[in-house]
């Protein structure tokens, strides 16, 4: 679980080992689905996420239920180039916001039931209390005009996602929900998306959280401009992220990566932890098989991201907040599934005719 | 809220009277939603239910949590005509399960906190212990040879709804959400939502629980001889009740209204409930500003119900189950939806920059 602080030269590092989905696990997981009291596959989409859900946990599958949504901050020094509809300072006010409870992740995960753990990655700070600081530096450098990180840094935020992923597991967490705040991420998200997808940026860029036509055509172009400059290969992970990341989102695809090696699954949020997934499936393409999509957003290039990790999401709500805040509404169906699993008597044991 | 026992010449009756939903609290709710921690409409499709369901709860809003999901069950004669993948022994067999605790709407209640309340409209029975004895009669007839009702059933079975919707306002629900169980009743609801939609049989005809290709077309050609034998007028809703409906449809009518007349929002859940939801808008058509739609089914006819109805679904996950299985899946989005809105704190309140 050790990651090396490899130099600049270094492009790929030691990642921890995903053994792929056991598909007769899978199987069996829908034959028994088949047994409960209820017309065959009449749960739609639903069985689908219970069967994969039940595969993922395997002998670790109990009525046990203890979710954590781990909400990654930073800063991006790309901000610079107008393209957020919020001032920079947004982000660690953000922050002060979660630490007391006020923002629409704090209410959702008192909705649920779940644990919230905010971490900032590598805001401008100082990190307010109540927020878990592993700052690498203070935010990226602008990729407008230089690489957003060093690979010394990529490698740092990548450790703090596994070593995360690892404590979760250890004190018994059933899944892990992805979250982010960080002004200008979705520019970087676009950057990675348009990378490890193929798309051109025109097709990728969006509004984000609300910017107007004007700063959306800066937006596409400073995204442009960076891949024209810097000419990330998406063959090359590690120097994508370098290239066009941010700090929040490659700590995410360290949580990806660290949580599905120890067959933790995890529920993915929206446009920017799915260009985390993307780049934790560039590194790790086994990773996807441990990967729940929460939601389409409005973002045009999440449709990119979900059609190249090949999930399906569960709402379709327009939904472009982040913050985790679509997985946060998702989470009481993985704990409606695990309820299904469980208590559903079977038409043998409760006598019901089956059909005809 | 009590009904006439009616002659069967007369085609009304008094109807509680329901209150339109007052548009200038639904502004206010959406100005206090602009006011919260997060870009202004952040939250998609979700807000829109947010408003709308502070809006219809209006004084009543607090942080109470207290859902019911109200399953209504009948026998259907025209079960005899093949239309059902499964015997017409199934129904009572289900409310046994019911009973018992082990039926898919079992377990998603206890994930969801909810009460589940099962009531015997009129099967085959004899009603189980445990499921509320309200038998209006032993199954309706099979409407492929006669009328399915008579207007006073159609009546007695109405009241039932009214008057469990009457209850559960008065010990405190803060939502109710609607199920069924009924061998045959997708043509019942097929039948139903043909006449009150205008859409022709072959178009809302689906394979309910699971039907082959042969009764799929011998499901059709009993709707469409029912609607041409009874000639059902859309205009005159008990009417239609009476020729081609169902009774635990009829009741859950009685819930729409009921419910509605007493600012209790319902939930509905698929294509059944949602034909009971175009009889009572039929019969009041205020009732669908307290109605909330949780999927869009896999059956055709359900989409056309949707959109009369005037609905936006939450899910689209193909469910064909019933139940109230997909209303209880949908039930958290709704105690999320309180949550944000008593606990987000305002960007003046947090300090937080607002849009440039």
């Amino acid at each position: 679980m050790n990651h090396p602080r490899s130099p600049l030269v270094q492009t790929s590092a030691p990642l921890p080992e995903i053994t792929p989905l056991d598909r007769q696990r899978l199987e069996r997981a829908w034959a028994q689905l088949d047994q409960k009291t209820k017309p065959p596959r009449s749960l739609g989409r639903f069985e689908a996420l219970i069967a994969r859900y039940i595969a993922v946990r395997a002998e670790a599958i109990s009525a046990t239920w203890q979710p954590v949504v781990v909400v990654m901050a930073a800063d991006h020094g790309v901000a610079a180039a107008g393209v957020s509809a919020y001032p920079q300072a947004v982000t660690v006010q953000m922050l002060h916001n979660f630490a007391h409870g006020g923002a629409a992740i704090n209410a959702l995960c008192r909705a649920a039931n779940a644990e919230l753990m905010v971490i900032d990655v590598g805001t401008l700070g100082p990190t307010p209390a109540g927020v878990r600081d592993e700052r690498v530096r203070a935010g990226s450098r602008n990729f407008d005009v230089e690489p957003a990180l060093e690979l010394q840094e990529v490698y740092k935020a990548f450790d703090v996602g596994l070593r995360v992923a690892s404590e979760l597991h250890a004190r018994g967490t059933t899944l892990v929900a992805l979250g982010e705040m960080g002004i200008g991420n979705t520019t970087v998200a676009s950057a990675l998306t348009s990378v490890f997808t193929g798309h051109d940026p025109s097709e990728v860029v969006g509004r984000g959280t609300g910017i107007s036509d004007a700063s959306l055509a800066q937006k596409r172009e400073v995204v442009a401009r960076a891949l024209r400059q810097h000419e990330p290969d998406r063959n090359k992970p590690w120097e994508v992220l370098a290239k066009v990341g941010g700090l929040e989102v490659i700590a995410l695809a360290g949580v990806c990566i660290g949580a599905a090696s120890l067959g933790l699954p995890v529920l993915l949020d929206g446009f920017i932890t799915g260009s985390a997934a993307l780049a934790a499936q560039a590194l790790c393409p086994n990773v996807t098989d441990y990967l729940f999509a929460a939601h389409r957003s409005s973002e045009p290039g999440h449709d990119f991201a979900l059609q190249q990790l090949g999930l399906e999401p569960l709402l379709s709500w327009d939904l472009r907040l982040g913050e985790g805040s679509g997985a946060a509404l998702c989470l009481p169906m993985f704990k409606a599934a695990i309820h299904l699993w469980h208590e559903m008597a079977t038409f043998a044991s409760a006598g019901v005719s089956t059909a005809s």
